[in-house]
């Protein structure tokens, strides 16, 4: 991770958590190490899978203490085996111990997510169909959930309701029409914005693509009408269906031709992948 | 949820993940209606389950405007079935949209949680084996988790590192023995603190009952060597193992008889209650 | 403004300015008058322009006292006139003193934003260029002047680095080209960014056009150049050239034909709009 | 800048200020430049004037990288002309992309109040009256603009409502009378504070002298009026009058006699001073 | 307290002080009562002194429930008696009992503080000494402490180190003498600042005056000294000696015939004033 | 102090204390000390007592610069004499005079609580008898008074009401009886707490017992009572009682043989221990 992105937003983030789980402070450590001691462990995967979150596993030690070493053998994206030596830290052995918990819950869940992600971004390799994700992330873990995705081989939808415009059928209600909605986007949304109109009909790409829209959502309709949206737009405007991927249905998702998929399992379903500190034992 | 809980610690965290989703504005929604418009939406149940974190969705409307009326049809525990109509909103169309996204994230994870949790405890009734939660939470969501935990029929072990102790092997280490790491808890945390220690041989129980521990925690043992603990134990200290609880192993757990069993994957792997927001229109 | 983003963005830092202006309390007005008492004061206007911001300035008073009145008689994008009663104001005299330098000061620098824009805009009028802001704002008013410009008739470029892609010689540096840049940035940004490139060259123009670039920004060019970059570009992507525009400039830059021209000046140099709180005294 | 006053009462501003333009991450920076890479540029002026800021500048890039080296030429307060080198940057260029329009944000509204006020300072020079600023600031501005303001060569009136006592027509209204509302403010004010009244005839400046008040200052008075006025609170007390001053009016200004004009046009009307970042280029 | 510096300054340390009561949840009120109960307490003195902080105390609860009700029978500033009934209170049973800890730690604190000053400014009464307070305020509780003060009938020195001119040893040293001192005083701080000189001898008595400070400090002088100093100052400064103010040395501070005495026992020694929140039970 | 606790819990409080004390600068210092000088101080004790809180006090040197250096001659819980050397500090001087009275504001409280805890702890000595604190302690610092009351040796109670079960006579009155408020808290706490229940008659107390509480804590008894309920108690729960602990009545209290007693004048009334910085000077 970006460190100027880890100073601005993330620390933040991190620090809460280390609060919600020492709010005031670590009376197991402090009742029986009353001083400095050094200290090693080392971080040992459980499991298969792909790596995410090295960074914030580490930046959870060196807020407690900047002197803290991490030293990783892996790097996020890597495919990593049960047993594997991941990484090795030396530093505070109260250090180790009262910050174990919270490095490992971002790890893990942001491994389980690259792993969940990678796992359905191969099902689609070879079509011409992306991967998406969506905002059904945990609440305020965004950042580290979307970053996650992108480990795993999947891409990013809008981060949030600020950076991205998708006109729903209530946004085309309230406007008059798809043509009066999207204007109105154009007009007051930074030109930087590309404009995202979800459809449920045939006659509503046609509205859509004749209003200018940049990327068309298909929702509620058939794979033959799926179908016969990506004939219709292509060239025109990008266009994007969502649901999950599994090995089941993939074949489907490929034949509809559209050029983004997205889905919400992979920041709200995907289980953890097990890593655990081990061997945690103070050093002379 | 307790209205106090919510004022001074859900509150915040709650503001965050709008925060987090509106970094500016809802580019969209303020394109299209700029002014205010009532409108309707209806809560609806997708999947079977148990449903936990209704006063959250709540607060996270009341919070954009305090005069969205939120009218529920279940409350928390509740089980709930799918195409059931949960809720039904009213308020500020302009506000529904704009914090939908949010209170869903919370609700599913929340009842995912509680339809998980359900699941496992309904495996150990009738049994004197009671199912605990641990700190494998998702980072800044530890409040909502543990509640949904409960709402499912668990019960919380410590919620965090300041308010219990738990003295692991390098605790021992660090004090010299299992004797003395447990006088200098009993001398140095809050007196109304009950004393965990963690053993890994029988040898180690006998130890920590002669200290005087409230709880032993039976880690890396034999299912014979925890049913000696077990018995060793009774009625001097409470007992605690963990790890996961399944269809396939809860006999084993069961005949083992230790007092609680916990389960990180409660917290940290369930997944989402899938619920949704529909019929969302504006209302004159 | 939309209450949604007032509640989320906007109050925190209106109440960061309050505290400014108030780190313990107003001492004068805490001296004299120890009590609630009814008062009321008439926003005045001291010179013509265009009013932005009456949202903000309500805010700040009922931030401080939720039953404070504010009758607006005007609304924001309204032309102004000197002498103009623009709202009166009834509330707790102790909030119409402590509130009301803050207010103003918010009320005249986003008033006066809006006037110049509209002066500017005015100017582009009839061409088919259309007048952007930058990110040349003053600290922590980004969410105050971008709303200004818009008020006052321009449109809003990116809102900060986080919600806009624009590739610049040190980025296309840094990939290896033009080509390679555009590559990376829609590999990695969210799929609904539009991706700009800043060029300094035909040439440049050229490689940005087949590397896909949705908007191509004219950097040290002469007007020829630009010309005849726009010429090249029509259909395949927007331009945007940057830099003040005046009453001499003003044929130029319409000449050159392209589709934004951007202004640092709108936020950043624009002088006030001096609105007056009068008239303010007690009622019984 | 003091460092302790950066440290408890800057820092926060300019992180905030960084957080609003980058509210997750900096997309194109980490699109293509994913690793560290050292990185230099040149700070230069574009236009005559007086430089104020410097620090605040530098800070902006050590709160992203302690690492940065910011080399200056010149220090806060010297004149500097245009194409000057002000500065040479030296750091990771992620740092110096994203931390860029930030600092000249500051920078160039800082230099700008330094330079209009040494202009208007200056027309004062060899009168016995002295320039001094208002609590007309930019929100959220007010400690780096008041410090632009002294580094003109103005000097700062009070800094808010919580560290000056100024008695105006509603407090005296309140009190009952200037005697009364002079000797409540004393009673209740912090006893280090000086007491100021504003006065609107001869007769109140009358009162206001027998009340005790340290500070007179004049308000919608003739010049003849404030030419009294002056003479009769000679060795008594301090006089202030509000208003512009410009070449055209400043010789009544002398004329009065008055100890100190008050301007706000210094903070809130005072065009950028425009400087840039120009070179920047990565070194290996 | 006036009710803009709760909204503003207050707000945040009572609720930062709930919080740190109520770290996660009030457990044992949440375990035995699920729902609202209506409840009712009193809030009754158990000692003779004088009360300060009843706003403080309702703003607890009202923060927690703004349809708490706290009827008072007193006001700030009264003296109170040993079993009065203070104030009753109606509200949600579990916000009483939440909030009544914190309550009672600002109200007991706060009534301490007044009582104790009450009785050191009835030592003064008559003479020509005002009883001041210090800096030496509990950490995060000045706001409330010096308040505390004006109620017991003393006066506030400069609230904190922002406000306040105190030039002491170190301060001449590095300026070079006590004029230079105080003329850079004057160049640089806000111009409605008084500048108070701390003086050792009354050789430094002279210089501070002819330098034109404000007030006039005597540290480590004898009473014979104080009393010269006293004298050579009449008229043109005004003077203040610090320490405690005791029954055994009033008449030596009388004698002195200084203008202020300060004494931070005021804040830092005061034992509380005990009060209790009694007969607090549901109603229907 | 644990360092880990320091970053996560003391430093947001010490920041805050210092805003308190610099709103915006320290005027006095920046107006004579415009550039970094080297400094040196002393700390001197000026009472005899028991010293507490030197981690804090050099926190509050530290967070201002790191580079400032605090050499200790005491640890935490010495004896310390009048007029001995506690430390001797070196840095910028600006530093020294800026956090003086912040640093001194803590280590006079802390010393002061620990001082008088260790008279009330000594009383008990020899007795089985153990010294509790409370909750009632200053608002925003108990995570400091609670630790100097340990450093004093005594004990420390529960550190808030999220961490502690502690059921009173609403409790009961809510729950119905002693038996089902025991139950219901058993079953809704985290089941590592302990759980507490007061009593105010011996019937109450074979209740108490009976429902399983592990603490009993005795209100409202008289001595003989007291001393039965003791008796009855041995070996099934711990007893507690709460009083001031004095000379007078220390027989008393150690006749009962309760286990524990508590006390809120350790927290509430110590007088501070007098502790000052001694000969501040630039060194070249």
């Amino acid at each position: 991770m970006n460190p100027i992105t880890e100073k601005l937003n993330v620390d933040k983030l991190i620090t809460l958590a280390l609060q919600e789980d020492i709010s005031s402070e670590d009376v197991t450590t402090n009742a029986v190490m009353p001083e400095y001691k050094k200290g090693t462990a080392q971080l040992i995967c459980k499991e298969d899978g792909v790596i995410a979150g090295l960074d914030v596993f580490r930046r959870v030690f060196t807020l407690l203490d900047p002197d803290t070493i991490i030293k990783t053998y892996v790097q996020d994206g890597d495919t990593v085996k049960n047993k594997m030596l991941l990484a090795e830290l030396t530093g505070d052995i109260r250090v180790l111990l009262s910050g174990e918990r919270t490095a490992l819950n971002y790890l893990q869940r942001m491994s389980g997510i690259a792993t969940y992600t990678k796992r359905v971004a191969d099902l689609l390799k070879g079509s011409g169909t992306k991967l998406l994700d969506t905002r059904k992330t945990t609440p305020n873990m965004r950042i580290f959930e979307k970053y996650a995705v992108k480990v795993g081989g999947g891409q990013n939808h809008r981060y949030n309701l600020s950076d991205g415009v998708l006109i729903k059928d209530n946004h085309i209600g309230a406007a008059g029409s798809i043509q009066k909605a999207v204007e109105m986007a154009r007009e007051y949304a930074p030109f930087v914005r590309k404009i995202e109109v979800e459809v449920e009909s045939l006659e509503m790409v046609k509205e859509a693509l004749s209003a200018g829209a940049d990327i068309i959502m298909l929702d509620n309709m058939t794979l033959d009408e799926m179908k016969q949206a990506v004939a219709m737009t292509r060239g025109k405007a990008k266009t994007e269906c969502s649901g999950n991927v599994t090995r089941e249905n993939i074949q489907n998702i490929i034949d509809i031709g559209v050029d983004y998929v997205s889905s919400g399992a992979l920041t709200h379903s995907a289980p953890i992948l097990d890593v655990s500190l081990k061997n945690l034992h103070a050093v002379e």
